[in-house]
């Protein structure tokens, strides 16, 4: 059981949580675990950033910027995770809608589980706002471990 | 990690997928398992059931006929999770609207693990439907997995 853990790993403290609890099980397991980190592409943020481009976005980079703040964050947590004693973990990034592009690589991967953060709200909230890891929990064909 | 373990559990697909990991992950941890069937009271089936009361409720003992399913179902479970081995297995029922039956019974045995079966659509339509797993993934303040 639970021997390809897939962790979906922003640098949130919801998803520290989560890389917590998916070390432990892979310790447990034996498993391996590969953490994935999604981000968005510029095109995808264009309404939201357009507002704070000039400051962000100087050069055309924004791409860039995010693939290597999300290398960054994906390795932040592979570090950790092998630092702890997991025996094989990987650490892959990919632009994309959240919780579809990390239902698409679990299935890619043929994981058996899928570790998300809950933002943690302990309210019908977040779930009436429906975050990233609910739609995980909806779209996945593995179990799904919200933390 | 996942030293008290909550199955949520109703007999049905989902939930003896559900059982299966609980009991796996039990059995891994050292951990306790506390097995538990939510019903719901007649006064809250009134409206659906009314249709077919005379047949289901001739002697008006719907209430009671609830609660020795939900007696044999949580029992079930259990027999199921001790013969596989786990150390400590208890079975409870308890009426009331599912996911915050579960919420609120997780915590009150302060369980660390709330294991609940999905209805495994696998697509988005179990997210846009909002099934009783997304509904306890949002209200716990423990780590779910959805199975």
């Amino acid at each position: 059981m639970f021997q390809k853990i897939l962790l979906a790993y922003d640098g949130s403290v919801g998803s520290d949580r989560a890389l917590e609890k998916a070390t432990e099980l892979a310790l447990l397991t034996g498993g391996e675990l590969a953490v994935l980190t999604v981000y968005r592409h510029h095109a995808m943020l264009e309404a939201s950033i357009s507002m704070v481009r000039g400051k962000l976005d100087p050069g055309g980079n924004l791409d860039e910027t995010m693939k290597t703040t999300a290398r960054e964050t994906a390795d932040h947590a592979k570090t950790r995770a092998k630092a702890a004693g997991v025996r094989k973990v990987t650490a892959s990034i990919k632009a994309g809608p959240p919780a579809r592009t990390i239902v698409s690589v679990a299935r890619e991967k043929g994981v058996d589980l899928i570790v998300v953060g809950s933002r943690g709200l302990g309210s019908a909230e977040g779930f009436l706002l429906g975050s990233v890891s609910h739609k995980v929990t909806g779209l996945a064909d593995c179990p799904v471990l919200v933390v």
